[in-house]
Formats: C-alpha cells, structure tokens, sequence
C-alpha cells in the first residue's frame, strides 16, 4: 500500500477518470479538474469519432471489476462491412469467432466514466482551467482567463490527462531536453448521423464497422446503442474531393450522390449536420519526456495523440494506466523510479502504435477495397488457422493480445513482407490454399 | 519600389539586423525589438560558438555592399587542423586554393550589424520583452513580465527573427495545421577559451578551424581578431564522457590530460572557463508554415533551428533574406504572395541543411579521425581536379556556392554511394590515383 499523497488529474476525460478510480481505490486523495462543464450536463460535441474498445482497453478496466457495467453500454463489432458502389457487401472479420471489439460513444462512456470515478469518491471540478503548472512544487494555477488573476492549488503530485493541447505538457515543453512534435494530417473529418428505424432497430448491421472506402477518402459508421450510427466523413482539407469542395447544399448533394449514393436514404439530416457540425484536425503528438522527477506525469493523448485510424486512442491510454498501475505494485512509494519506469516502458509502444494507426488510413480508406489486399488477409486467415502457434494476423495482435505494440509492429512488417513475397507468386488466386503455398510460408518465417 | 509599411522585427541578432538594414533601404519604417539590453553594452554570454561566414552569407551582404566592413573583422580559414594525439597536425582543405570561410565572433558581428543597421535609420528598442502577437492584426504584445501589464503595439508586418525559442512562432505553433518539431541532441557544448600570446599573435594557426576528434566528444577551436581563439568542447550532457561525469577541478584536469593533454599549456584558464561558462544545449527546430497571411513571417533560426556543426545557422538565415527579397523585387506590395513563395521556397532547404548539419557531428568528431575518410578526401578532391565539371565535393557545394542545400544533400548522397564503391575495391590505397579508379567513377557518375 502506498503512502496516501494529495494528487490532482488534469482532464476529465476517459483516461483521467480511469486513471482517478485506480488512484482512489489505492488510497490517495484525487481531485479532477476539466475547463469544459460536466459532460453530463451538456449536448455532446458534434466533432467525435465513435470509440471502439478492445482487449488493451479491457484489460484496465478488468483490474477494477468495471469491465461488465462497460460492456453494458457498447456493441460487439466483430467485422468490417465493405460498401463498394455496385457490390455486394463485403465483410471482413477481425479475428477469431467471438472476438470483437466494443462500438461505444465517446460521450455515453464519458458520463459512465465520470459516474463510477465520483462513487469511487474521486471529486471532480468542472469549469476550472489550469493554465499552467509549476513541476517542482507540483502546483496547479488555475483562472478564468489566461491573461486575468490565477490562483494557485497545491499538491503533491499531478496527472496531465488533458489531451493532445495539454497544458501540462505546455509547461514541460519548455523546459531544455524536451523532445516535442506534432504533426498535422492533410485529412480532417466531420461527425455525420444516421438515426435509429422508427421502431428503434439499425438501419445497418450494427454488428459491422462500415466503411465506404475511396480511396483519398472514405466514411465511416459504428452503431450506438439507441439504433444510430455515428458515421465520420474521412477526407482532405484541401484539393480534389475535399471539405474546402464542398460550400453549399448543392455541392454536398453532388458529392454524395456520386461517391456514397447508397446512404443518402438512411442519412436524412446529411445537410444540417453536414453544415453544422465543424471539420476537425488530425493529429500526431509526440514528446518525451512524460515525467517530472516524482511530481508530475503525462498520460494518454497528453503525451501520444495519435490518428484514429486503429482505434487505439483510448486503448493506448487505458494500457499507460496498466502499465503505470504496474509500477506502482512494484516500486510502491518510489515515485520517481514509478514513473520513470512507466514512461520508459510506455514511449516506444507508443510510437509504435502511433506508426501503425497512421498506416492504417490507407489500409480503410483504400486497401479494403483492393482485390489483392482481400486475398492477402484470405491467406494470413488461413495459414493462421493452420499454424495458430506461427501467425498471428498483425490486427488481431493489436487488437486481441497485449504485445507491446512496438513488438507487433516489428513483427508485422516481417509478416507482410513474407506476403508480399507469396502474393507475388504466378496464379496466387488459384493455388493460394494449397501445400505448397503453405510450405513456402513456413520456410520464410525460419 | 514598395509602398512603404510600419514593420516590426522582433530580435536584434545577426538575421534580425540584416532583414532591418533591407526593410529600411526598400523604403520602410523599421522597429528591431529585443528583450536583452543593447549587445553593445555587455559582456557577452560565455556560451557562444565562432561563426563562419561562407558563400551564402556574404551574398546576403554583398547586395547591400557591406561584406568589406565585415571581413575587416573575420580571419579567413581554408582548412581544418586536426589535433590527434602522438600524430603531427593534418591538414584537410575546404574547398580549392583561395576559397576560405570567415571565422568571427558573434558578439562582435552582432555589435557591428547592429551599429550598420542604425546607421541605415532602423530604430532598435532594447531590453522590450514581446510576449505574443496578435496575427491578424500584427500587434506586438510588449510587457515587463509574461503576467503583468501588457502594451499593444501595432505594425503592419512583424518578422519573427526571434530564434530558435522564438515567442512570435509560439503563437503561430497554437493554429490548427501547424507541424512543429523539437530535437534536443545527446550532446551538449561549452565555451573555452585560448588567450593571445602576450605579442598579441594566435597560439595556433588562425587560418586553421581546428579539431580534436574523439569519437563521442570533440574540441574545436576558431580564431578571433585579438589573437585568441575561441573553443567549443562537445560532449554528451550524461554518460561516459560526459559534462556529467566532471564535477570538480580534479575531474576537469584528469579528463583534459587523458584527452587534450597538448590544449593544457595554451588554455590557462581552462578551470575558471569551465565551471563558470554555462553547459548549453543543442536543437533541431522545424515548423511549418513560416508565414501568416500577409501579416507575419519566422525566419533565420525561428523557423528552422539546426545544430552547428556544418557552420550554417547564420549562413542559412542570411540566405533566407536573399531569398525574400527577391521575392519582394518579384511580387511587389502583394506581401501574402512575397511569403507564400518564400516559405515554399526555403522549406525543403531549411530541411536539408538541418540533415546535413546534424550528419557533420559525426564527420568532424570520428571521421576526421579516420584513414578511409581521408582517403575519400583525396579521391575526391583529385578526380574533382581533373573533373570540375562532373564533380564538387558536398562541402564545397554547400560552403562555398548557392546551390539549393535541398540539391545539395540529394548529391552528396549520390557521390557517398559512388565513394563507397570505390573504397571497397581491392588495395584502394595504393590504386588511387589511376586510370581506371578514374574511369570506374566515371561509369558510375553515369
């Protein structure tokens, strides 16, 4: 057990209430501070992507027996569904039978998160920005401008959990050895809707990430509990086919008719939302360090926002609570060796997840829909079942196990150069489930 | 001839000075401010490096007529002078007999661009802390400290020539879309000093930059006008051989007598230097975009920060004022266009002389100390004699004529692949200097 110390999470999104319980359960006393209302309060924001949790996220909720009232509130989404003008659907599944990642609204899993942290006896305090934080002492000064009075507020340790514009890290940043980089993608995104049936039901399979893949763009949808989807509209800024294109109602229209024709029935407030709901960036945050000797550490988007593209956001996050929580176990009252530890256990997984979440654009937005691409995960699928002991599809170890992801990354640029070589074989569509195929495979992975 | 403008340029050092010097020739009122007092008037910091001034500088210069008052006060240096133990001093020329770079002191350049630049009529306002800009507006927010009272200034234009900490960058870096990077090396440089002798004549050769390579760490010195040199020592912050590892007088002098036991006699305050002068850090800065509308443009060392082991900071800064002007002679008042072409211009260069610079720490420190990179040496500079046309060497591209740095690195990678190829045939080091090695890198110029 810990000495019980006074500390303050900075952000009360999903990793900082996660991150609150974990910290109350073990003894300290925990307040969490967030410049916006309670979320409970509020309408959500109209610029988010649905979530999806899988085993990493799991796996820190697990710990605290929360994973079942979680559950609750998500859809099992065990495939992708692949929507190709003029074809039939595709489906592509993730991993094994029964393995399927969680859809769940960022919102709708905010307020539960805010719920069980506040009957944990964390004490959260809304509308409070902290504008800056000194390190050494661990002192948060907060106010209503940035420029107007701040007053300050003492602890002994913070938490940065306030996202990829951190204040926290503002702070750090300035300091000399400070390794810092963000870098914006030439894609934003749009939350778009579709409602509910009349009677409630989906008016897709709610069991499908759907995604309509073009290539330079695509849209995307994941089911909500109440029978809606919420779908993202992936897509440059500027250029061809982009949002700086579309101006008015009549070029959205153009637009959808000629690239998405098939979801203009069951998107009747396309307009509107389209209109109203802002065009969001996208982007990689990377710096180290994350820690301040034993007073003050980043955690989650704070110290690696990463591209929505594999779902790992808050995956990633969740797992620096794992993590972190570990060095607890092990080095007890030693915070400066805990989060030492943790941030150099953390940063090259971090990295690692977030190469492979910006190559995933281009595996959703175009190799979904590439014949080559459809054999290539037919082949791994098969072999995998053969030899579960030698392949493990990169996905599935992402997605389904705990490897550290700079492992699986490793790893997978091994497997998808050894299938490469195998897709490149004469007439691979015809013989691609036969013994030699299979033997190739196993001489390549020695 | 422009319509004349109220321009602010925020930052008094050598980039800073010269943009000053061309905004007020084209006809502007020209503000410098500068948060530190008038370099005229101090001692300088103990934490500075010998600048070389090369081809690229003096262009710059050369424009406004100033390079003769300014090579009044540099010693011209044609090679390097490395300093291995036990081993005379060997020579490595820079570039063909004539071509030289210019060693200077930096405060004495800055003192003197500063007397040139209010000579001109620019206006220098010291010891003015500018805290943010308003970008729309081009507002400088003046004030004694970042949370006191602040006073607007308004201008028409600011340039950020505020370097590498740049406070004009750090607004524009909190835009959506803004790529920002910071790298801090492992190495870490402090400033030595060798004194005059009492004649008032250098102790070392003055035409000479020289080395002591040491793999890791190395010592280099450059001449100044009052016979002594100025020297850098670069080391690791941490670790074997570090800045770390010497914390007292009696670590300094074992350290030295293992290392430089030959700099002993002609560095006799070696001990008062070294632990007065401060351990100062190096980065690798870049950003994207530069510019704001026709409000606000970064240049020199605010846009693009690079470690100094290439010698071109100022030279790289000074060329982006070449560059700007000739899109000002080219675009005329539309000041939105003159930064647009400049940033797009001078991004993929600010790039490569990053790369290019960040390579040179190995160059000087281990490979000046190596036979196979002395060889390289020789061959290159013997086919580059009978061959001018199909063949610079990298240095001298980059020192001492404009090519495009972007050109320049593209090259050089080309001509180290062929001299790898070279240095790996059979007893090179006897061949050298014949027929067919001649013949061989004509075939793989092709």
């Amino acid at each position: 057990m810990q000495t019980p110390k006074k500390i303050a999470v900075v952000g009360a999104g999903l990793v900082g209430s996660l991150l609150a319980i974990y910290l109350k359960r073990a003894g300290h006393i925990v307040h969490v501070f967030d410049r916006s209302p309670d979320i409970r309060n509020v309408q959500f924001s109209g610029r988010s992507i649905n979530l999806v949790m899988s085993q990493r996220g799991w796996k820190a909720l697990e710990r605290l027996n929360l994973q079942q009232e979680i559950q609750k509130i998500g859809i099992p989404v065990d495939k992708r569904a692949i929507h190709i003008a003029n074809e039939a659907l595709n489906y592509q599944f993730y991993g094994k039978e029964g393995e399927a990642i969680y859809s769940l609204s960022r919102g709708v899993l905010n307020r539960k998160m805010i719920d069980l942290a506040e009957a944990e006896g964390v004490e959260f305090k809304f509308e409070q920005k902290i504008w800056d934080v000194s390190l050494d002492s661990a002192t948060l000064h907060q106010g209503e401008t940035e420029r107007g009075e701040w007053f300050d507020l003492d602890y002994d340790i913070v938490f940065g959990a306030d996202g990829a514009f951190s204040r926290v890290r503002h702070r750090m940043q300035r300091q000399s050895m400070f390794n810092y980089s963000q870098d914006f993608l030439k894609i934003g995104y749009k939350e778009l809707h579709i409602p509910a049936n009349e009677d409630g039901s989906h008016k897709l399979d709610k069991n499908s990430l759907h995604i309509w893949p073009r290539g330079e763009f695509m849209l995307m949808a994941l089911a909500n509990l109440d029978g809606s989807f919420t779908c993202t509209l992936f897509m440059p800024h500027e250029g061809e086919n982009s949002f700086e294109e579309i101006q008015n109602v009549s070029d959205l229209n153009t637009f959808f008719d000629k690239h998405f024709p098939d979801t203009k029935a069951i998107m009747p407030k396309l307009e509107e939302d389209f209109f109203k709901n802002p065009t969001s960036y996208l982007v990689t945050m990377k710096c180290f360090p994350w820690t301040y000797k034993d007073k003050v550490a980043l955690i989650g988007d704070a110290c690696h926002a990463i591209v929505p593209f594999y779902g790992h956001g808050m995956n990633a996050g969740f797992e620096d609570i794992t993590i972190l929580v570990e060095m607890i176990e092990k080095y007890g009252d030693d915070w400066e060796t805990i989060f030492e530890s943790y941030q150099n256990s953390r940063k090259p997984n971090a990295d690692a997840i977030a190469e492979l979440s910006y190559r995933n654009f281009m595996e959703m937005s175009s190799k979904t829909a590439d014949m080559k691409f459809h054999l290539q995960k037919k082949i791994e699928k098969w072999f995998s079942e053969k030899h579960p002991d030698k392949w493990v599809p990169l996905y599935r170890r992402v997605t389904f196990t705990h490897q550290p992801y700079a492992e699986a990354l490793a790893e997978g640029d091994k497997q998808n150069a050894i299938m490469q070589e195998i897709l490149a074989i004469d007439n691979i569509e015809e013989i691609w489930e036969t013994e030699p195929i299979e033997h190739r495979i196993l001489e390549l992975l020695k």
